[in-house]
This record gives C-alpha cells, structure tokens and sequence, in this order.
C-alpha cells in the first residue's frame, strides 16, 4: 500500500483546500491521469494550491533544477507554434478527492481534515519541498526535492523514513502514469550516504519491467550533479482496483 | 542513514524544545543508552515534553495498550518493594542535541529550527501518535502507533512514507539499544494490507542477527489483536562512528 492511490486524485481539490495565492493560481494545473478525470462540481472549480510551483523557500538549487526540467515541458516550433516538449510537470495538492470515478462520495472513510503526507506543514521550506517531472517517452520520472528542517533524523541530516517517503512518491507516481491505479507492494532500499538538512537532491525513476498486475521500478536519490549516491532502492507496485480500497475492503 | 542517530541523543533537550505540560513533567525520562549519557549544564536542564506519554487525542486502543505494556515496566515484589519489570518505556523528544559526547557542538551543523521528524507537528493526534518499550530480556522491542489524519497517502489510509518511517522509528531504536550508535543501511518493506487513517497498530522488531557492525532486524506491522498483517519488513544497521557524522563527513 501506500501513497500511490492519493496521488490518482490530487488533481482534485477539496472544500477544504488551503487557499491559493495569487502566483499559483496564474500557473493552472497541466497534469491529469486519463484514468481518473472527472466532471466536477461548478462550486468545486476553485483552484487548490498547486505545491509543485516555486515559491520563496526554493533555493538556487531547487529553482536552477526546476527551469531546467520546466523550460522542456514545452517547446516552439520554426514556425513560432507551441507545442509539447519531451517532460511533462506533474501538478501537485495536499488532499485526495471526496469523490471518486463514479461519483462515490468518500467522506465516510476520509475524514474531512485528512492531508496528504508529504504536503501536510504549511510552513513554506519547512518540510517536503518537490517538484515531479515526467518524460513519458523514456518512460522515467524525475524529482527534484529540497529537505526541510523538520525532516531531522540524523542530528543535522534527513530522517531514513522521510527518504522512503519521496522514493514512494516518485516511484509511486511514475508507477500511476505507467499503468493506472496501484498500490505500493514493496520497498527495497539501501541508505548510502546521509542527506543534510536543507539540501537538494535528484531522484530518478525508470522502469525496470511490467509483468500482469506487477511494474518494477528502479529509484536513485543522488546529489544534484549525480556525482554522490544518497540511496538506491527498487519498489514494486499492483494494479487495483480503486473501487475496492473505496469501499473499504 | 535514518532516524537512527537522531534517536540516539533524543534523551537531551534543545533550548528550543516545546513547553512541556504540568502532566508531563510528572513524569521523567526514564530511559537514556549508557552510550550518550552526558552531564548537561545546569541552563539545560529544564524538562522537554516526553511525546511518548498518553495525551487526550490517545484513542481507547492505544490507551488499553499503553496501559498493558506500562503496567510491566515495574513490578512490586512480595515485600512491597518495586523493581525493574521485563518492559522498559523509551521517552521520546522532538529534537536532537546540540551537544553530544565529547562536548562537541552541534550549532553549526544543526539548524536551531530542526526537529525530528516523526515529532515536528504540534497538534496532538494529528500525525504520529507512539510510544516505544523494550524488552531487554527478549531482545524485543514493541512500537504502539496511532495514526493521525494528516499522514494520508490513498484515500482514508496511511501513506506508504509514514509507514516506513515508523518502522525505521521502531526498528532503529531497537538497533540502538543492541548495538549503540548505528545508521540504517537497508530497508526492505512488504506492503500487505492498507492501515487505515485513525488506526492503532503494533509494531513488532525483533533480533535476527548480529555479524561485526551489522545488526538485522525483522518487523511487522499488524493489528492490535495481531490477527491482521498490515506490513512486513526487514533492516539492516551498520554500527558508527558517532563523531564522523557530526564532524558532518
């Protein structure tokens, strides 16, 4: 299990969203799996806030990385067109959707102040700052992640399960656009080398191999210029039914 | 790496620490590893908030089970005299020290705003609600973990990063206890059975083996009556060299 079947959702907003400033809402979300698009609500359309977007916490790094990938989400043709480049930014929220496909209404199992982890502290810098970016054709997701100072495990250095967390939601993420709704099944990682509070790392995604239910994902965390291997893991994810985990079963 | 070493001086205040309430203070840590053991300056002596204490957001569950485990941490013998029972609770603090064996000192390396990460949410009950005892005897170590709504990952279920994150928790403090200053070097986790949010849950680590500086560690993650597997999972922790990480190589 884990926080692959909220990430169906999150391009869906909730009553309860924190509201969205006026920066992030001039950038309208550009990613929605195919799978879980619906109709919503005209009293639901008020943009959510978007946390994939830079805001003043970002450091150097994390922006430098960030123009990199996001001037590639789109390019101009000779003739002066727009059209779509080879990585995809994938939006980002801080709650699931009350209503699934079908129109299941969800608020029996999830309690109206429910979060997603990874989006949970308000505090902009504070905790998990990330941004997703996927290249469908070389089918590889990478994550550029900035680590908050109340991610501490290690006296000054990333805690090992906030590591497993982003290495869940990238490789969860990629396993999603890859092949639809799963559930994490496996996490196998090997810790290397500590991440120090407040620095940006890389981490990449590929996929190893579909087999039925089953996608096998690769995931590096390393520094920003590749040279220092942080973690190394593989994960492996199955297909669901969503239907199932929404009824409660 | 991981939450390991953090763990290690979690016996020790910052000058940053939350206030700690009248019914916290009544009680006082009751567990420090012989290992990190420091004299503290008398300016730093004021009693943090003990987080693995019962508060009111505890449900009925992870108080009965509280009150099972702590009910064995003492026992009085015939004469009316009490003595060590075969459980010991380990307090829990939000942060690191600044200081650490050898009066080495941290500032430089430790942001004064860092907090552990499983205790960095001020709201009770909202996110990780535990308590860890050990059982020295056993070689065992038992993590009761209630489950707030802002660690959701699917809809109305814990995400995948915050389980891994209390098994790191769990497994890593047992590591700790056996085998003194260690990093996790390898997690290896099977997702069987989605926890859903506002749970309690058992965490069971045990002693497989210890070759040199390794320590393996199994877990498992199931319901309070033991009849449900939510996660199982294996560890590997390299015994280190706590002046190396703080020296920050």
């Amino acid at each position: 299990m884990a926080g692959s079947l909220g990430r169906l959702f999150r391009g869906f907003q909730s009553f309860t969203s924190l509201p969205a400033t006026r920066a992030q809402l001039s950038h309208p979300p550009a990613f929605f799996s195919s799978r879980t698009m619906v109709t919503l609500p005209s009293f639901l359309s008020s943009k959510p806030r978007d946390f994939s977007l830079p805001n003043s916490s970002w450091g150097p790094e994390m922006l430098r990385l960030y123009e990199l990938y996001n001037s590639q989400c789109e390019v101009e043709t000779e003739g002066g067109e727009k059209q779509e480049g080879s990585w995809q930014r994938l939006p980002s929220y801080n709650r699931s959707l009350k209503f699934a496909t079908g129109g299941v209404y969800l608020s029996k199992i999830i309690q109206s102040k429910a979060r997603l982890f990874t989006r949970n502290i308000r505090e902009q810098g504070a905790a998990f700052e990330y941004v997703l970016f996927n290249n469908k054709e070389e089918q590889r997701c990478v994550g550029i992640f900035q680590a908050g100072h109340l991610l501490e495990g290690p006296p000054g250095h990333v805690h090992g399960g906030a590591i497993a967390t982003m290495i869940d939601t990238v490789t969860g993420t990629h396993a999603t656009i890859l092949s639809g709704p799963v559930m994490t099944a496996n996490l196998n990682i090997n810790y290397r080398s500590p991440i120090p509070l407040g620095s940006t790392v890389l981490i990449e995604s590929s996929l190893d191999t579909k087999e039925g239910r089953k996608t096998f994902i690769s995931c590096k965390v390393t520094s920003t210029d590749s040279s220092k291997l942080h973690t190394e893991s593989t994960a492996l994810f199955l297909s669901i039914n969503v239907s199932h985990l929404l009824r409660g079963g």
